[in-house]
């Protein structure tokens, strides 16, 4: 940030009276400009014994399988995101959502707010954001070619609580450090 | 928004390519500016049969009780911004912080991720967020004095858990709508 989305000045970093942070604040208006974490919101989507998975057709990782899932945008609720990300990213309607879980990804600032939700039918397909879409049982699940640590840990956690027939609220920390390593610190 | 935060010229606001939403996009440089919900994190702190509720000192319901909770920001976790919302807010330490419940606000854009948690000694104290801060048994809540509906269900959740001796995880929309009328649509 260089500019005050406001009036145009240039901002300078500093910590406002009365807070502990440094923020973009505008020499001009002293409009300050908070920047806080995303929302990530997605739906495990379930037909019949199957998970429908979508292969990323834009960066990053291009070419590898994820969840349905995407920024949550204003005016929504995380669930109704969920489902328009499926919808958009697999042509796939889901209904009945139900909260999976809770991720936090500290280090791109970020937290995901996970659904698992069974889908209307049997439609879904390619989309300008997946290269190709499927359903995957368990054994099929492609674990060498996923996208993201979150992807992986909400299919393991998924597949664990299917066999157990409960399905608690999950909440987990998944943190890539500056070496590349994750870290998955799981709370419930 | 009207200028463009990394140039400075005029943002116009459009549909970009390949997307559904209406974004600012500078008709410069052709950044678009996303603009997402942003989440409220904060923790009901207990000691003993009590829980800590601050006097709001800052507008809107200035003088009113709340729970501490605030904006998460970036770099750090749920449960770490909850945490430090009571400290900023309420002088008080909180561990061992569990997930409360989720709880949509999109007519305001917020998802609340709310968390409950022991304080670690007796201290809190009046901050310049709080007029002051107080211990609450349950008989004593102030239900009409209470700054937000997200708070009062928080607290009529807390206190249902309690007598049950369960605590799930809690998921719902807390919806204002433009006649000023609350609605509560509770998933679990």
């Amino acid at each position: 940030m260089k500019y005050c989305c406001e009036c145009g000045s240039s901002v300078i970093k500093k910590i406002p009276e009365n807070d502990t942070f440094h923020r973009y604040v505008c020499e001009d208006c002293q409009t300050i400009h908070y920047q806080n974490p995303r929302i990530i919101t997605g739906c495990i989507s379930t037909w019949e014994d199957k998970i429908l998975l979508c292969r990323r057709a834009i960066e990053p990782r291009y070419g590898l399988w994820t969840i349905p899932a995407g920024f949550m945008e204003n005016d929504e609720t995380t669930q109704q995101g969920a489902a328009r990300e499926t919808l958009e990213e697999a042509q796939a309607e889901v209904a009945e959502l139900q909260l999976f879980g809770v991720f936090n990804a500290p280090h791109i600032n970020q937290v995901f707010v996970m659904f698992r939700g069974n889908m209307v039918n049997d439609h879904y397909g390619a989309t300008h954001e997946s290269l190709e879409t499927k359903l995957f049982t368990e054994e099929m699940i492609p674990w060498d070619e996923l996208s993201f640590p979150v992807v992986r840990e909400c299919l393991k956690l998924y597949f664990a609580d299917k066999k157990n027939h409960h399905y608690p609220v999950h909440f987990a920390d998944v943190i890539r450090n500056k070496q590349n390593k994750v870290t998955i610190n799981r709370y419930s």
